[in-house]
């Protein structure tokens, strides 16, 4: 009988959420992948989480569909909202409308059918967009709600929420994920990416990934169109 | 033009709901109706929901799809769970874990897209359930959370929580809803509701439903199978 403790790591495919559930593994929990097709444009980063759960040894991976474009309202959920590809000033228009509060409702939910106490989740409020649901103050709010959210909670068994990025710059989680196995390869960031996961190179997620390697000094493996 | 706020009302489709986009329509919201398809085993509220919105004037209604199927662990979302048909100690199995979490989380985002301020949801905590995200408490942490998990929320635009109904009795909220013009006949409140929308008359929805027409010393308006 295996008695490691569970846990649920969002795994969005990308380099953070993969250095994410590297962690997770690494501390000793049996990882239990869950990815959201949120209708995002860069849905190839669905494949990509799916080679990244196989790869870090996730006990099981499963992909939840939210038909988020439905409301629209970001340049990843809205095909008329063009990604920008340069620098903005402010929240760049690829912020999705609550959705780091629906991806840990989720996982809260998750973790409650498979008795799980603790939830992993790859966001970074240092070299990041300025999205407000990355920040600290926003995962220890998630916390607090959690306790009162679900009979886990009220019954003294909620989720600890653990975002173990969140103060590292991009150069230190491609550091710490490579000491731990990550292939950021395998990978995908960027928000336009193409059905064969190949990145554009020019969106904010591109330019946060590239100086990320560039910084750490690691040979960037990103494939570009 | 009209310079009437706008709201976001979520409707399921049931009794309360309903009386909840009155009660917003009452105080003078533009109401955007949301309901959200979670696999839910009574898909039939979808289509009551549908008839509400549009007895109740609703500007706009909108059905957005969560797979909560792939996640289960709730009669309501896992069909080889029976829904309990006599009442039950405790918290009973058509708990869906983190629903209201996530049915809150889409309404936020919802109403930043379209710059709506408020938000009503017809949860009570009288004549209910037990769930743990139908309480006051919960509804006060979520409050706290929006002001920290969206871009409208930080820049002190974010979306106030209404929960008109959370301290009413079932009675009292037929009561209202009737006063308000609410077609309850229209409703549809029954977890096995069959795909006509008539109710199975035992489940724990029913039972509350039932005895607060009797309470209020109103006809039953439910078609029953």
């Amino acid at each position: 009988m295996n008695d490691r403790p569970k846990a649920v790591v969002l795994l969005s495919g990308g380099l953070d959420s993969a250095t994410a559930l590297a962690i997770a593994r690494e501390e000793g929990f049996v990882c239990y992948a869950l990815s959201v097709d949120y209708d995002q444009r860069h849905r190839a980063e669905l494949d990509a989480a799916r080679r990244v759960a196989t790869a870090l040894g996730a006990l099981d991976h499963r992909t939840v569909s939210i038909g988020l474009g439905t409301i629209g309202g970001s340049a990843l959920t809205d095909p008329a909202i063009a990604v920008p590809e340069q620098p903005t000033d402010g929240i760049p228009g690829t912020y999705v409308p609550a959705r780091n509060t629906l991806l840990l409702a989720l996982a809260l939910g998750h973790a409650e059918v498979i008795d799980a106490a603790d939830i992993f989740v790859g966001v970074n409020a240092v070299d990041y967009s300025g999205y407000p649901d990355c920040r600290p103050a926003f995962i220890a709010k998630f916390q607090e709600l959690a306790a009162v959210a679900t009979k886990a909670g009220v019954e003294g068994r909620g989720a600890r929420i653990h975002a173990p990025l969140i103060d590292l710059t991009k150069a230190d989680i491609i550091r710490c994920g490579s000491a731990l196995g990550v292939d950021f390869g395998a990978t995908v960031s960027c928000y336009q990416a193409d059905a064969q996961g190949k990145a554009c190179g020019v969106c904010d997620s591109c330019r946060l990934r590239a100086e990320g390697f560039r910084v750490a000094g690691f040979p960037d493996p990103t494939r570009y169109r």
